[in-house]
């Protein structure tokens, strides 16, 4: 009898009959011979509603409030999936947080998992239940109050216990079919990834891949939980990511891995450039002292010598666009101090990033990329690399023909155009 | 520095602009100098909303999770509450009631307080911090999970935190002014109660009056809470239930206490009549022990003796009319054990009772009763009498006529009409 856990996010228990739906899998799951454990987000809108009532009452609510406001969006949903699952005629108990066990760090919006004691779902499951968890929530034994965890909280939840339970398998199910090479609305030709690493996931997620969140990714990684991505809305297989030290879920006689298993893009980010920076040592580290007193998160840095004669430098950075205004400001601020000459601020950028395994034992990808974009009349303004990925900077008109060019180009586009759902997921 | 607790019900907190009026008076009250426990509802229809998603997934929801369900309700008024009093300068914590030491016995639904242990709400105190409570909820040490008190909940929840905590007053607020002689939608006449002992309004609220629930009223009188009944949208003094053993709040030269206190009224049970019931030894305990059966809450018992040379008899009781079809159904199905003759169910009754403490030491309201009603031209079908309370079981469309003939006989009627809200509260 294997364990599985399944996470369903917001979309896939919109309304009742979303409910009754997701109600049904489980069931079947159960009915399968199998012990299972569901984390559940909170319906639909609830949460965007709970907080414009909270932005109604007050503009800044107090954190501690607000992740205790936050946390009935979970109650609900888990409640009603349990009360309709035993209504099908299969045993289902649902717990909170705090009732799973999911001890967290006492910050509110942005708890980290310390421990998960989950004996209750344990018992739950001895007892022959289901156990319903709500997903996004913890509890902090340091305040012993509610927390919550963040973004991506949900799908972290479902890998964290999958981990302390020890599960089969953990799956995501979301409403598309499992990860793509590309967004498909970006690449009608973007096929599903049957399999694919823990690490290539990760770049993915972390150069923009909405489909997983990188935090829940990170964390799966690191405590070899595999994720299956599927579709809440049909029954075929998705995307299985595995960590490659514990071998393929095929078995050794798999099919030889492609060179680049996929292309991510975002354009959350602006370019800063810090122009006509003294070029003396240490400079760039008091710069990046300044941005760091914003706790801005700093991406991309690239810093072009330019020329000896003027003994002047340029330091470019990407930047969260929420995070942007903040990190010009400090700059501004510390101008005269830091002695540069010149700042600009670009938020019309797109990375696009190409991510593979198989990047790491085979040269050539940087010329094919720098080709590809060369032909497609597209200039790259920063590039970045790490042993499975390369990610370029572009202009953010240009993202998506960049996009299309390197999946063409690294043979990446299907026989067929993808199914494209409505939705936009979790 | 005098310890308050304020209840505030779901329609005092049913959207933003009102959580910030409510907000504003816990604050003066806070600065007024005093320590403040705020018990709070579920906003407006939330517990309606929820059912009826329950309603939606499942016809009979498993009562652990709609526990689990409603208790998000007043998860999201309290730490709205707290953010916006925390707004307004004045710290403030919500507390779940599990996190509030509310501790109840198991029942889903109906449970039972068995002790208060508010620990945190006294530290929140200590540290000078508004604390906020979610009424309506418990936990069970017993099963570990989530409890809802049930009808009631929350008055119960104010009264007994007020109990555990040595307040010096339990506040309810609600949409009337505080307790009136009788219903001013009925009897335009009525006029507010200043005082009123806690026996005499155990029995209005047990006869009808439903601005405050019995089992509040219950807990308050056996624990010696002062219970301050006043109006959440003006600022002036409501009806202070007090314990006259414990003195009167406003000390011993107070004013003679009038005889008869107020009127209540109910339509809410039926009149169930079983008749040539064989007049022998027994045959009332036989027929009483196939009620307790179906748990049917049973009101008033009257017993006609029919004349001694039919030995038979006729047993006339009330039953709350959602409790009336299974009593009848009992009834019929024993028919033949029992041996009575016929079976009558009428729920076009109502019932009305004259409360006052002043009863017990006066003679002659009975009399006066009876002529009031006779003059009115209203017959009366049932009668039954305590210490302090006479009620009498009239015809339902007779109701508004008896009490305004009996609030008009016992001198209740004040000088001007009293003013109504639109609102029929909690």
């Amino acid at each position: 009898m294997a364990l599985i856990v399944q996470k369903f996010g917001g979309s896939s228990v919109a309304d009742a009959e979303s409910i009754k739906r997701v109600a049904k899998r489980i069931v079947e799951t159960r009915r399968g011979g199998n012990d299972v454990v569901v984390v559940v987000s909170a319906m639909g809108d609830t949460t965007d509603e709970l907080l414009d009532l909270a932005a109604q009452c007050t503009p800044i609510p107090a954190p501690r409030e607000l992740d205790m406001l936050l946390s009935a969006g979970e109650r609900i949903s888990m409640a009603l999936l349990a009360m309709t699952i035993k209504s099908m005629g299969v045993e289902a108990l649902s717990f909170t947080g705090s009732q799973a066990g999911m001890l967290t760090t006492p910050e509110h919006g942005s708890a980290k998992i310390v421990d998960v004691t989950p004996g209750r779902v344990r018992e739950a499951l001895d007892e022959g239940a289901v156990a319903i968890v709500a997903g996004f929530q913890g509890f902090s034994r340091v305040s012993r109050d509610i927390t919550t965890l963040g973004r991506g909280g949900s799908d972290t939840t479902a890998v964290a216990l999958a981990a302390a339970l020890n599960a089969e398998v953990c799956e995501i199910y979301t409403d598309v079919d499992g990860v793509f090479t590309s967004d498909p609305r970006v690449v009608p030709l973007a096929h599903k990834i049957d399999y694919i690493t823990s690490e290539e996931m990760l770049e993915l997620a972390a150069a923009g891949a909405k489909v997983l969140h990188l935090r829940a990714v990170e964390y799966a990684r690191r405590h070899g939980v595999v994720l299956h991505v599927r579709s809440s809305f049909v029954n075929d297989e998705g995307t299985i990511v595995y960590d490659p030290a514990q071998g393929h879920p095929k078995g050794a006689d798999q099919v030889e891995e492609p060179i680049i298993t996929g292309i991510a893009f975002e354009k959350s980010e602006a370019k800063v450039t810090v122009g006509g920076v003294p070029d003396v040592p240490g400079k760039a580290a008091q710069i990046f002292e300044v941005i760091a007193k914003t706790n801005a998160n700093i991406d991309m840095i690239v810093q072009n010598v330019s020329g000896a004669a003027t003994s002047r430098t340029d330091i470019s950075f990407t930047v969260l666009i929420a995070d942007g205004p903040r990190v010009v400001e400090a700059l501004e601020a510390t101008r005269e101090e830091l002695g540069f000459e010149s700042l600009q601020y670009d938020d019309q950028i797109a990375k696009v990033a190409v991510v593979g395994a198989g990047m790491r034992n085979a040269s050539g990808v940087s010329a094919k990329l720098f080709r590809a974009l060369y032909e497609a009349g597209i200039n790259i303004e920063m590039i970045s690399t790490s042993e499975i990925r390369v990610s370029v900077v572009t202009r953010a008109d240009l993202m998506e023909q960049a996009v299309q060019a390197l999946h063409t180009a690294f043979g990446l586009d299907g026989d067929a155009e993808a199914m494209v759902y409505a939705g936009t997921g979790r």
